[in-house]
């Protein structure tokens, strides 16, 4: 079991879907990372908020071994966002973002984070994803998320961080727009010689789709009849896969495979109500309990 | 090992992709599911061919178990379709449809397939498929595709037919267009009210999900880097799925499992080439060896 470090967004959310309305409630990549990355594995934190960011607020982190010594607090008000859903969950209009402290942001790692053996660098500007490299020691294991803004707006930064990353994860449009290969194979491929050597393609309700090498593993979605808010799934996922990992004594291709399920069982919880309320009512039982029906869904025999 | 009787469309396909075109050649969805059932067990093939469908096209039928004794051929031309495809291969135009002979087509079942215990009715005119069920003694499963046409244009007969279908084959849009339901989940279950006590999804790309109760199985597309032509797959799927049923002994959970990647296999293969090219040429030891890259794509390990 090996600390993670992680460094992204903690932020105020607004959010409206077909199922309701929830307004202000803690959310941010990092958040929903590392929420679910410490069901598996200790988590260091690193981001900013601003000084409307109350005890109140800290106490979705409490009970879980998510070390906040790196979350910093600055004059100003908090990173919000503010995102509306349509009947088709696959759509969501963005109705505000402010960055608010965020937008000065510069990742400082504590020195007791330096060591840290695995790093997730979740969707930030890829000049600060370098900037956090730069401050750790030789970490075994990198995986970064990105975005399309980042894709078309720092794509010189973007590639020097993919030079220095182990693992993508990112989704189907992104890696599409990343490689400019519309096949999934041969994107996946083209993202491969920027530096990752695997690459994790999230497919929202289609699942996931990891390579490596040749190799490539898929898991579908859990079929939920309900879909409540689809807000961190993403994270969430990642915080699953590599929480998963970071827990595992070696990073085979099995335990891979079940890190993959890991974080596609975690985003399932994560999507049936708003923010990381699910989350953080989540138990072992209950996750491995899901991770159960993940087998259900998809083994079968040999011919 | 039991015999498919399959019921629909012999056709003359013109197909234009982003890898190349074809022109006349022998295509239509009875004669898809008929080349990947025929793989598994013999089959019983009723369809209609005009005069212009000569030895040399009958001849891709050669030396496998499909009787083509309900083949009809009467005076006029073979049903014709032209489809292109856009770069991206979920989007394609139809440039005609000429039903020609198929357009007065009744399907009349020789005596020696009314004993047929399997009977798969591929996508025509609900009225037609309720003709074929009054044909037959007592089929053990019947199983049923359709499309958004008959969905739209004959509710009706579509739901008298229906409520006498054991499995219904169906893509996502139509499963949401016939039960009114976005979520897949939702979706299913109002089609199992309708009667078919097993819903298999097909999501292209995004593979297959199979329900039967509150069980859910789910299958991923094969990553492939080379689509040549997705025309058929649909039906190559059914024809791989049912003509599995049909060679097991049994059709539990298990089995149903397996055929679902039985189909995925098939559909897999026919997309490589255009038109039916790579199913003529399919051996089982090369279904059976895709059929283990299925389960080195898929299969993980228990926590």
């Amino acid at each position: 079991m090996q600390p993670v470090l992680t460094v992204g967004s903690v932020a105020f959310d607004s959010i409206k879907t077909p199922a309701g309305e929830v307004s202000r409630v803690v959310g941010g990549a990092a958040t929903y990372f590392s929420l679910a990355a410490s069901l598996f594995t200790p988590v260091r934190l690193v981001a900013v908020v601003g000084d409307d960011f109350g005890p109140g607020h800290l106490r979705i982190f409490d009970g879980r071994p998510i070390d906040l010594s790196g979350l910093q607090r600055v004059a100003g008000e908090t990173f919000r966002w503010r995102g509306e859903y349509h009947h088709d969950l696959n759509q969501r209009d963005t109705i505000y973002t402010e960055l608010n402290v965020f937008d000065a942001f510069r990742p400082r790692i504590p020195a007791a984070f330096r060591d840290s053996p695995i790093v997730f660098l979740a969707n930030i500007h890829p000049a600060l994803q370098l900037e956090v490299l730069d401050q750790v020691a030789s970490p075994r294991l990198v995986a970064l998320d990105t975005m399309n803004y980042w894709i078309e707006g720092t794509p010189d930064a973007l590639r020097r961080v993919l030079a220095r990353v182990h693992v993508l994860i990112i989704n189907d449009e992104e890696a599409r727009q990343l490689s400019g290969e519309r096949n999934l194979v041969a994107a996946a491929r083209a993202i491969r010689a920027l530096g990752p050597r695997r690459v994790v393609i999230k497919r929202g309700e289609h699942g996931v789709l990891m390579t490596s090498g040749e190799r490539f593993f898929a898991a579908p979605a859990m079929p939920l009849e309900v879909v409540c808010d689809p807000t961190g799934a993403g994270d969430t996922f990642a915080g699953g896969f590599i929480g998963y990992l970071a827990s595992a004594p070696q990073m085979t291709d099995a335990v891979l495979a079940q890190a993959v399920v890991a974080g596609s069982t975690m985003a399932s919880f994560a999507v049936q109500e708003f923010g990381v309320d699910r989350l953080l009512r989540l138990d072992k039982a209950a996750v491995a309990a899901r991770f159960g029906e993940f087998r259900q869904l998809t083994q079968f025999e040999p011919l």
